[in-house]
């Protein structure tokens, strides 16, 4: 719990000065005020979370979590729980989607085993900080216990430290386990207050009868365990899962070290929910890559207060919208920082001006 | 005329065995099927454009066109005329926005001169092809002969046809001309039949009173000159700008070879409408990077049957969202071409499978 509490400490809010001093970079800049939309905006954030006014993204990771579930005992989708194993295999190999978008991004993968129910091999690119071989099933009782919740989160905010040293100016959050869009929506129903119906989608592909099945299922988990939304912590124990912990404590642990986070999808906006519900300034660390076209991730996002960068209709997780959206990032910073001024280039401003 | 006419006839619809074949690899990745949405998609019609099952996306080219209008005369802005000269000067020396954009996206930047009002001083980065010293002021007459505007259309083609040998997959369009979001109203209410008040918008930004003022001069220039949207070579005599021209002819030329053409915004947009009415089978090769702020481009990109990649809120022009939306593109290539199938990865497959 130490450095649970240490991190939270060390999260502050944006540097106003340094995205005053963008601001008047970007006005300054050839082209017409505001033209450049969401990029502008977005630069602006990023020198307020870097504390510099010409924020940089050169050193960029994309953190993939994975764990496996004991809800999927309740058959709550199509896949079997063994490519939660055989898809980290497909990272460290990197054939995955995440390897392609992360090599394009210039970012590198960093993947974790939080909770795989397997035995994985020793890789040496493999980071092996398993809590335990899968949650227990979220029907009958808790995911983990508070403790396990707190080693999950801990065991994120140290990746993030201990990744500062090799240079990071932005990570990107990405998931992999079968079954993990269940507890990302009982997560998501507790944190906005919504019903289970209207924050369960379809995950991989299921039809309208598992859909139904899966709402009954995750409604279950709400009345057997009673989360409380006031109680993050113990939502996360209750309801979630190691590699939405892991990532809740990846989005905390950017913060602390003034580093931006673009979240992915609905796994990672669960994440998010329970990073914000934990230390609140986390939210504006916070930058959403896209919204995904699982039914529940509109309603997070809404509540968050975020604004996805993309609409793609996609929905694979593991970091594959994080890194469009760290590109987009990157995109932004760099117009702040590579643009020729009006003064520099010679050109005339508007008239009035 | 004659390369126009051999242009037209080289273009073909889309290879379907191509687009079979990538369908089916698509289905055959490491990701539950479809999960990758439009990136899915339009990886498809890469396919189907560049006749090959796993299309490629390493030579990339933005380019630039910069030209004048006649129709500034009316006060349509707020710019100076003289600012298309010096950007075409930032452009050069790698400071505007599109050049930090497409160093991102790995593009190379291809600045021509197709009809700026002021003589350029030569410069090897800088391809001299003026029709004209900008177009006549369309709410008075005409803006170019008939004659300019074939010319202003082969010289689009004829660059993407030199541009081949230097190795060409995909190309952006971008454009620089101070007052020619007005022709380009213009066009798009000849092209789309609807009222200019409602495809006109605030450029680089004006007042309410500005606004309905270039409305005015918008259906003034359409009073006088009586374009017809069944012929497109009289619309852009008529109504258009040397770079739409240029622009329109870009986009024939890569249907043509083969090119997959992503369009930046209105002006863009404009340049599409001509070269789709021109060769209706052209628009299957246009990918539409994103959905600009200028009030129109909703409006011609539901004309065009487009849906566009972002909505970043950007009206700057240059290719800028070009060069985001090749970086999309380019995402797309890869995960087709670079992402492992459950076999070559063995991962299970969706039960039912």
């Amino acid at each position: 719990m130490g450095l649970l509490k240490q991190t939270f400490d060390r999260i502050k809010p944006l540097d106003s000065t340094a995205m005053a001093q963008a601001k008047e970079r970007q006005d300054r800049l050839t082209k017409p005020q505001g033209s450049l939309g969401r990029l502008e905006e977005l630069s602006i954030r990023l020198a307020g979370i870097q504390g510099k006014s010409i924020p940089e993204i050169k050193h960029k990771a994309i953190i993939v979590m994975a764990g496996d579930h004991g809800v999927v005992a309740e058959k709550v989708g199509n896949w079997p729980q063994e490519v939660t194993a055989q898809m980290v295999g497909n990272f460290l190999a990197g054939g995955a989607g995440i390897n392609v978008l992360a090599r394009q991004a210039g970012a590198r993968v960093i993947v974790v085993d939080m909770g795989v129910a397997a035995k994985l091999e020793p890789n040496p690119k493999l980071l092996a900080r398993k809590v335990a071989p899968g949650t227990g099933n979220i029907a009958l009782g808790p995911a983990m216990t508070e403790e396990q919740a707190i080693q999950a989160l801990e065991t994120g905010i140290k990746l993030v430290n201990d990744e500062m040293k090799n240079g990071l100016d932005i990570v990107g959050t990405g998931d992999m386990g079968i079954g993990n869009t269940t507890p990302s929506s009982a997560i998501c129903a507790v944190m906005t207050g919504r019903p289970a119906a209207q924050v369960t989608g379809r995950g991989t592909g299921i039809t309208d009868e598992q859909l139904a099945h899966k709402i009954a299922v995750i409604q279950r988990a709400l009345d057997v365990n009673r989360p409380d939304s006031k109680q993050p912590l113990g939502v996360l124990a209750k309801v979630g899962g190691f590699e939405i912990g892991g990532l809740a404590g990846v989005i905390l642990g950017a913060a602390a070290n003034h580093v931006a986070v673009v979240i992915d999808g609905f796994i990672s906006g669960a994440a998010a929910l329970i990073a914000v519900g934990l230390e609140p300034t986390v939210r504006e660390y916070l930058i959403s890559a896209h919204v995904s076209a699982e039914s529940g991730h509109r309603v997070l996002l809404q509540h968050l207060e975020l604004k996805p960068l993309l609409d793609l209709e996609m929905r694979l997780g593991e970091g594959t919208g994080a890194a469009l959206g760290m590109i987009l990032s990157e995109a932004a910073a760099r117009i702040l920082g590579e643009m020729a001024t009006f003064g520099e280039a010679g050109v005339s401003e508007e008239s009035g001006k």
